[in-house]
Parts: C-alpha cells; structure tokens; sequence
C-alpha cells in the first residue's frame, strides 16, 4: 500500500500558485463526482485492482490523451475507436493486467468490461474509457472483472477516490493522488486527479494513467487545449526509464456542478489552466520520485542550440544509465553528461557545451573548469539535483526530470513476472 | 587482470571461416609489429596504463575510424587533426584517463606525448595515432605519461601485444585480443587484434579502442574499404548501455612484411575481408559478453518494414532497460520486446509484429500465441538468446548484439569515481 504525502513538495513545484490550495488526502471529489475501487482477484496479492470514477451530471465535459506506441493495448484501442472524447462520464481502470499484445481477444474483453460498466452506471458505453495496467501479454480475467465491476459500482461514493487510487496501483510506493480548492475570479472550484506510474515511464502525450476532475463547468474545446498543453509541460517532461507504455492514458472530466463556468480566454481559464498546470507537473514530479526504486531525481534545463538539439540532449541525459547511475551513487562523475550530450549530437565536434550542478559551473566551451570540488560533493547528496546544459546558439529551452538507476530498479523488474 | 578465452566462441561466431585459424594467446604479432604495455601511474592500481604499437615496415599502410561524438576527447581530435590516416604506423594508447572534456590544455598534453612517442620511435608525429580510456574530465598526467613512453619504447618486441593489451584495459574482464592465421590463395598471413570496452558502449563507426595488425600488404583504399565495412557490421551492431563514448577509435595496420599482397577486388581481398569481418564480430560479440557486469547476451534480429524502422526498433529493444532486467532476470517477460518496438514506431498502431525467441513464436500479428511455455523457460536460461522480430513489409533487415542489466552494471557505475 502507498504511502500519502503532499502535493507540492518538490523544488520545482514549490511554493504552489497562490490561489491554488491543497486539501487533506480524504477531502473527497468535486462535487459530480464518485468512485470506488474493490479487489476482484487480478492481483494475486488481494489488493484492489478494478476501480471506477463517474461523473452524475449531464452536462459533463472531457478531454482524454492517449499513448502514442504503435503497440497500443486493447484498452487504449478500444477507447479511442469508440469513446467520445469530449463527453465522456466515467472510467473504468484495473491493475495486475494491461490486457496488451492480446490481439482481437483482448478488444472482445475489453469490449465487454466497457458494456458492462455502461449498463451497471446507466451510461452509455462510448461515455466508459477504459485503463488497464500491469504485465503485457496477459489475458484480462473477464470474469473476475465483470464481478469486480458490479462490486465497484455499488461501492461508489464522494469519498471513493483513496480506494480507486489503490486500485490502479502496481509499483507505485508513493500515492499520486491530490484534492485541490481553487479560488478563481467567477467563485471556488475542487480540482482532484488519481494518477499511476512507477516504471516504463516516459510518456509521450499522455502518462501511464491519470484521472482528473473538476467540478468546474468547461467546454469541450478548453478541457481539451488545457489538457494538452498542461500534458505537454508535464508528462511529457519526466522519464523513469524511457519506456514509452502501451497503455497510457490521461483523461480530464468536468461535472460543472459547481455553477462556475471557466469561459474561453477569460481569466477563470488562466488560473484553472495554472492549477491544472501545477498539479500535473507535481504528479510528473512525484512519478519520477517513485520511479521503480528512485532513491534521487534530477532535472536536466537545456538551453541554446535549437528545438530538435535541446530536446535530443535532454533525453540523452535523462535516459543515460551511466549519468543515472552515477545520480544514484552520489557521484560528481560529470563526464557522463558531456558524453551523453555529445553522443546526441553527432557531427557538432567540438561542441562548446556549458554545464552547471545545483548553481555549480564545471565545465565550460567543452573543457572543465576550476570549481568548488568540495560544495559539488555536498551538491550531489541531494534528493533533487539539477543540471543545467548551455548549447551554443540562443533558439531553444526545455527540461526534463528524471531518476535515478539503482539496485531497486534491476531487482523489480529482473523479477517482475518471475 | 582479465581472463583469455578463445575468440571464436560464441553460437553468432562458430564456426570460423574454414581458411582462418585461431593460434595461441602468445603466438606473437604479425611480422613487422612490436608492442609493449608499461605501468606509468595513471592507475592507482599500478597495473599497465600505457602501451605502444608501432610497425617497422617502411611500406605500412593504415585505416583508421573515429567515435562521431559532438564531444570527441582530445587524443580523437589530435588524431583526427594531424594524422595521415593512410600512412600511420604507431599507436599510443593510455587507460586510466580519457582526456576528453579537458579542452585547449588536453589537446596540448594529447600533442606533447604524440610528438615524444614520435620521437622515441623514430617517426613523424603525424603517423602516431592516439587512443585514450577512463575517467572523463580529468586531465592527463603528462610527465608520467612521457616517462611511461619511454619505458615502453625500450620494451618493444614481437611478444608485447598482451602487455599492450593490459594496458589499454580498464573494466574489462576478458581479455579481447586474436592472433589469428589466414590461409589466402597468394600466401600465408597473420591479422592480430586488441581490443578493450565494457561500458559507455555502443559505438557509431568505431569501437571503444581496437588496434589490428596484420603483414599482409593492402593498398590504403583496400585498407579503407574493409575495415569502413567490417566496422559496420560489428562494433556498430553492438550495445552494452547504448552510450557512444568520447574516445572510440579502431585501427587497422597493415606491414606487407609477409610479401603476401592482398589486391583490389582479387579472391585475397574476398578472403580477408572475411577473416577481418569475422574477427571483429567476434570481438564486438566478446564486448558485449564482457559488457559491463553482463551475464547473459542477445541478438535482436529485424526483419521487414525499411531501413529506419528496423534499426529503431532494434535500437529500441537492445537498449531498453527493461528487457535488458528481464534479460539478466531469465525472465520470460516478452511483452516488454512489444513494447520497445512500439514505442520506436510511434503512429503504427496497431502494428502486426512478430516475435520468436529461440524459435520459439510468442507473438503473431501483434497477439499472443499459444506456445510451450516450459520451453520457453529453459531458453531463457541460456548464455546467448535470440529475439527475431518481425514487422509488417519485407524490404529490410538488421541485427543487434547487446547485453542484459543487473546488479554488477550499477554496483561498477555507481561507485565508479567515488
């Protein structure tokens, strides 16, 4: 079971914006909303592993992100082929399996656990997306699920989030769960979200599996351009191990029950855009932080160059076993960050790369430079460590967090379905 | 010190060619080549750290490749400056330090132990080429380095090619080195090789160091041609962490001192084309077995789509640290093989992929297949395993070697400088 912790406790998600305000961990959904989460025996362990969240009101609104693999699974092919995207009313998710590689079999199943749900909500079934996680190749226990979902739906209420939460769990050590009251221009709105990932983390338009509500009333199209852009600074920007999911999924769903209206290019928009903003990058923080293992997180700023060199750098860095080792190891070993940018960018030579730790400038044009050695050894003890990587040119900026390669890492997943 | 074992060993590399023998671990260099290997203190441990191989022969041809870092150390950049890759006829070699990262003082020292090696050898400075291994970052120790020189030139004999070897050597735990007999139809010849890299490997266009010799006489585009060739289809088809180093660099010389020619497009070129690509396949496959902490090695073999897409998702799959663990773990876990596929062809979905693994179909047409899972079981036990991946198409093919990830990798790397 996970552990429960703040929202915005990282470096980089602290202080939260001032009209954003984190509520105690069993505050409950917005108003609109229910859930629930029962174990149905997915799991071999007993925990819970099938979950529903349903929004009661008509007038919902929603947004969805998908995974953008060529493998997607069943789950992931069947929503996007079926659901409406911007009405959406409820999802239904499960643990233990990730119904993937399964073929026509797996979409029959999934189907039917979509159908299922839709009858037991009084829903219709293009309203029902669905998210599945856990091993690939797996077939889904149809059965079992059918019962689970029955024993989900009559369990459901305002207070369901914490066991639907615990329900699309697997590695995760960390609860990514938030309930969050923001005061906007037109009145207070809730803004909750539920979110999974541990490992095969690095998500390309979505994340493994995230859940959000509002009791905000928003149109389609603002659900869905503030989704994307706030998917885009967030998910997208953290890798566990750079494995793109077959499964993941991001939705966002609006019940509008409390009377406020976010209204196109107002300012209601700008600030539920900056919460939701807010949120997403602190549960893209606490993913990597949980990363299968993660003892240590970094973010890795790069500057100059272009688009294509700034974004090609990071992921190099961030996916670099040995800059990952060394993170984990404590180690001021920052060779490993000029190798991995310059293996990036081949045909630069010689690249006059800047590199700077936690404030700490070591390298400079391409050559090391005199430095504090000692304030760099303290520097890389910390839990969060930043890089920062100066490309020549003034085009282009991102950034990306990451973790560390550990021991953890290699016993969780060389013994994961062994 | 690291362990000698056969060459030829591996189930990718029996049998040899039938006109290429392997002879003793100190059957001694071609004719027209000595080397020698010196501890100069590089290497807190004391073990050899600097080694020369230099050919006596006026008529020495050469071929050499370079890393394409856009952060190429200073000894690559030295040699990639003032070398005539045609006519070298030394190699000066360090482990210990890279000499990368160190810039316009790293390429001073780099000069300075060029010119002296030249020096105590007797030859132009342009036709010694340098190869450095190690810690990235640090400066090279130049007076050491300079007396290192020495010592090693007064060693120099026909026998040093193991002591040059040690020297070169930094985690490697089997000795990478050939002495191999070929029987050409003008002649009898000899081809030795040294080769060190256990991690940071996954060359592009070389290897970490690898020197080869041989007394056959080739004309310098022969040379060219089949080392560019045969480094293609070897160390550029192998991946221990997939990180292209700073320092790669492999070179071919040739002594003619065997007054066997090898001439362009005769049947002694065929034949030792052959020799050299098994040879280095070969010392690749060694690499990788003796990548860093590796217990077991795979072969991704893609066939189908085009160019780009098999090389990415064989790229994909070999350095995917999730079935690299499942690699170390002898974990049956294929549905991770799915998903790095997927993951590099992103916009396919859903992609009708085949998998075997020993033969074994687990997964047709994006689904998985009934098999016998006990056979599955026993073949991922094995020291050598083979991932064929099929996609939709048929118009390309390519492979990969590359090694699993446990505990050893990240103990090495994490304790690596500290």
């Amino acid at each position: 079971m996970s552990t429960t912790l703040p929202c915005f406790r990282s470096r980089w998600t602290t202080p939260a914006p001032a009209h954003v305000r984190e509520l105690a961990a069993d505050a409950g959904l917005p108003a609109g909303f229910r859930a629930a989460g029962v174990a149905c025996g997915i799991k071999p362990t007993g925990n819970p592993d099938v979950g529903i969240v349903v929004c009661d009101t008509d007038q919902c609104t929603s947004a969805v992100r998908y995974t953008v693999t060529g493998t997607p699974a069943a789950p992931v092919l069947v929503s996007r082929e079926r659901c409406t995207p911007h009405t959406l009313r409820a999802a239904l998710a499960n643990s233990g399996c990730a119904n993937a590689a399964t073929g026509a079999r797996g979409m029959e199943d999934a189907a039917l656990t979509q159908a299922a749900a839709a009858v037991a909500l009084g829903i219709a079934p293009a309203q029902v997306v669905l998210g599945s996680t856990g091993a690939i190749s797996w077939y889904l226990p149809v059965e079992r699920m059918l019962q689970g979902i029955d024993a989900a739906a009559a369990e459901l209420s305002r207070e369901g989030d914490r066991d639907f939460q615990r329900a699309i769990e697997t590695t995760d050590a960390v609860e990514k769960r938030a309930n969050l009251e923001l005061e906007l221009p037109s009145g207070r709105v809730r803004l909750s979200a539920q979110c999974k990932g541990a490992g095969m983390i690095s998500p390309r338009f979505a994340t493994m599996l995230c859940f959000i509500e509002t009791d905000a009333a928003l149109e389609p199209a603002t659900a869905d351009l503030l989704l994307g852009v706030c998917v885009k600074r967030s998910f997208e920007r953290c890798s566990v191990d750079g494995q793109l999911s077959t499964n993941d999924t991001v939705v966002l769903m609006c019940s509008g029950a409390s009377g406020v209206r976010v209204a196109p290019e107002s300012e209601d928009e700008l600030r539920f855009g900056e919460a939701l903003d807010a949120l997403l990058r602190a549960l893209a923080i606490m993913m990597v932080a949980d990363g299968e293992g993660a003892g240590r997180i970094a973010r890795a700023v790069v500057r100059g160059g272009d688009a294509h060199g700034v974004e090609a750098a990071a992921r190099a860095v961030a996916n670099s076993p040995l800059v990952k080792t060394a993170l984990h190891g404590a180690d001021s070993n920052w060779g490993r960050l000029i190798q991995a940018v310059g293996a990036a960018l081949p045909g630069t030579a010689p690249l006059p790369v800047d590199l700077a730790i936690d404030g700490i400038a070591v390298c400079s044009a391409g050559a090391a430079v005199d430095f504090d050695q000692e304030a760099l050894a303290r520097a890389v003890q910390g839990d969060e460590l930043e890089y920062e990587i100066t490309l020549p040119g003034d085009g282009a900026e991102t950034e990306l967090f990451f973790s560390d390669l550990g021991h953890e890492y290699v016993r969780i997943n060389a013994e994961y379905t062994t």
